[in-house]
């Protein structure tokens, strides 16, 4: 087949080599930290100066030209074959963390992008390709997630800018003198002849390690909804008050908390969770007279999740009525659902396929850089099996072989997207 | 029947009167405070004896011969009839408060010994009344509660003066520095001629008032056990975790708080309490890993509270086994029940008859210094109905029709005491 670039019996051989490359590289950049002693990088911070003074070379080597745009964004070019005006592919992820973070959230993301460009060993597609580091995607310095893809899709308004960091300085404050202390930073803009955007990053969960499974294929990214709930019964004596006569604010809480994890496990793919809990007035010997309580739900179909949002509040009031409490229930947040592109999908699934691994569908409860670049460009993940689940902690790790089984497929997702950048392309003439 | 000292047809006018008087003494004692704008009288502190200069004048004008003990404790003798080796009614309660209190608690017991007195109208009975307002019950100063009735016993011992309040003073040094500023008084010591105990206080409990009666017999403090409880699970990402594949700390505690709930309920006159509880991290995104929980459980009957203490944990374990966490139940204090008199019980109920209102026996959920007197002589309690069961709150109430129902009762309780003090003077003769 022609549009096979490298044949299939190399593939895995550069696949196994360049996945310990991308490990010793995810290493080099854990010790670029704000904090000594964990892993912190925060948007235009000095570590993350020393990451891309980092990485720079290791683009350049190969075959690709480095600027850094005025949102603090790593972006790499590898040009097409056919010239500079040739459809593009953007693969990235973001360099930023959270507090006390792993050495893989985001930054394999961005990696991967190296290692498929350095996996063609030179050989040019009918396409450029982008690798993309994004400044921040985790919102850890302005509590304000994605301003680096934000940034790229014009995405960044007055009120964002406005947002400011523990030291009072605002967003746009910060981009300002990072401007004026790097003169040769680009304008932050995605490429008008980008066609479409892929992003691999660690699972973050448990699924594909229960499955047994290395990769999986992102077709959604969950809608979010949170609530805080206060519970409103009456405090007593614990000694001196009878269970028939409370109005126990805890006891209906939990109650309550049994039916959440009930009915969220009575809707397929659904995700319902009570993280924070605070009773009153707190003391051993007092009946609970009040109970908050945060509750964050998720699902891939906006209606679903509207709808077991509804159940679950719904529960609260039965119950409260029932032992003569008052309950409130406050929506402070609702994220809709975004769906990826199917044809890139399919992009993803043939490559995985090709490559010899078992495809899954799945979707992302947690945000990413693709729900913003979703909106604006056809869009996919692939996912990385998380080893017991664990991400955003020291413990967080990635499976070598399913790196080089991500890098594998990763190629042949390079050869599935030129017939779909083909397509694009004709549109684009058309 | 010679045995009746005041004419039953006087009784109800001189019980109405009496409350009026009583509920005006407790306004005035309420402004005795160590906090300004609440309600706070401490072991020893100068709110104390504040009340010990206002309310000494009101025994003495009553015929009573008033001292301060070594331990604080106010202590008023109304002598006999038929001189000063007579047998002795000891009717007493607390004067100091929890923090930001009500004005009954403890003080309405002290004043019901008065009003008794008072309601003789200079009557001497064939036993002297030692009336005591015991100078700590609540142990607010010294997180140890009864110090004052430990003391009149000869319960305080060495491990105990070593206890420190905030400052660092321990109970031995205040007591010291008490008995250096007032050498006079006498010391802390039950006369060996008292031959029973009876304590008036609110039952700070919705009992009574859901049944609409004004008193009730206490035939029992309950015996109580406290845990700490922990679960341990596995933290999680909130929205990348399925439902199936979590460890959930506090959704095991929710469904095993249900389960207390149903226990406790399923025992005649057991509480269960949990009043504290943690979970962590404790994000609105995270799986909480890790709950930690206060369990309080309380009964008349030892045996049946263990019993449900091993049914609770039990289910605790069952529970933390079916979902994959750990559990530990650790049971720091157990406090076994105090079971009255029978005869002074049948004193009270029959007082309580003659007066005309309905009889009801009760178990006392709280503590009170009764169960320390109770190991050292015949005792016994009469509750007062508490109105909204509220105690411990600014809000504390108690009804005047209340009030004059128990010193109406007490008046009765005083005629049948008689018997039961003959009897026991027979006995201490032979």
């Amino acid at each position: 087949m022609s549009d096979v670039l490298i044949a299939d019996s190399r593939r895995t051989a550069i696949a196994r080599d360049a996945a310990a490359t991308l490990l010793s590289h995810c290493e080099a950049i854990a010790k670029c930290t704000d904090r000594p002693g964990e892993i912190l990088r925060t948007f235009l911070s000095p570590a993350m100066e020393r990451v891309h003074q980092l990485v720079r070379p290791w683009f350049e080597v190969a075959g690709m030209t480095v600027n850094v745009d005025r949102a603090g964004n790593l972006c790499a070019v590898y040009p097409a074959d056919s010239g500079e005006d040739s459809t593009r592919l953007l693969i990235g992820s973001h360099l930023d963390t959270v507090p006390n973070a792993g050495a893989y959230d985001g930054v394999l993301g961005v990696l991967m992008g190296l290692a498929l460009v350095e996996g063609l060993g030179g050989r040019r597609l009918p396409y450029s390709i982008e690798v993309i580091g994004f400044s921040d995607e985790e919102g850890t310095r302005f509590g304000v997630p994605f301003i680096g893809s934000r940034a790229v899709v014009g995405g960044l308004d007055d009120r964002l800018l406005e947002s400011k960091d523990a030291e009072g300085v605002t967003i746009g404050e910060a981009l300002k003198g990072f401007c004026d202390l790097h003169p040769e930073a680009v304008d932050a803009l995605l490429a008008p002849q980008t066609v479409g955007y892929l992003e691999f990053h660690i699972e973050q969960g448990p699924v594909l390690e229960s499955r047994n499974l290395a990769l999986g294929t992102v077709e959604a990214l969950a809608g979010q909804s949170r609530f805080h709930l206060q519970f409103r019964g009456r405090a007593g004596h614990a000694g001196t008050t009878p269970m028939h006569l409370r109005r126990d604010a805890l006891a209906a809480g939990a109650e309550w908390m049994t039916r959440v994890e009930a009915i969220a496990s009575s809707y397929e793919g659904l995700v319902a969770t009570v993280g924070q809990i605070v009773a009153e007035p707190g003391a051993v010997n007092v009946i609970p007279g009040m109970v908050r309580c945060s509750l964050d739900l998720r699902h891939r179909e906006d209606a679903v999740r509207r709808d077991a949002c509804r159940a679950i509040v719904d529960e609260a009031r039965s119950i409260a009525e029932r032992r003569g409490l008052l309950v409130e229930a406050d929506q402070y947040h609702s994220q809709p659902a975004v769906h990826f592109d199917q044809e890139m999908i399919g992009v993803a699934d043939i490559a995985m396929e090709r490559a010899g691994y078992p495809t899954i569908r799945m979707t992302s409860g947690a945000g990413h850089d693709a729900m913003v670049m979703a909106q604006h460009l056809p869009s996919t993940m692939i996912f990385l099996r998380s080893p017991g689940g664990v991400s955003h902690h020291p413990d967080e790790r990635v499976l070598e072989a399913d790196v080089a089984a991500a890098i594998h497929t990763g190629l042949y997702f390079l050869d599935q997207f030129a017939l779909f950048a083909k397509k694009k392309e004709s549109d684009r003439s058309a």
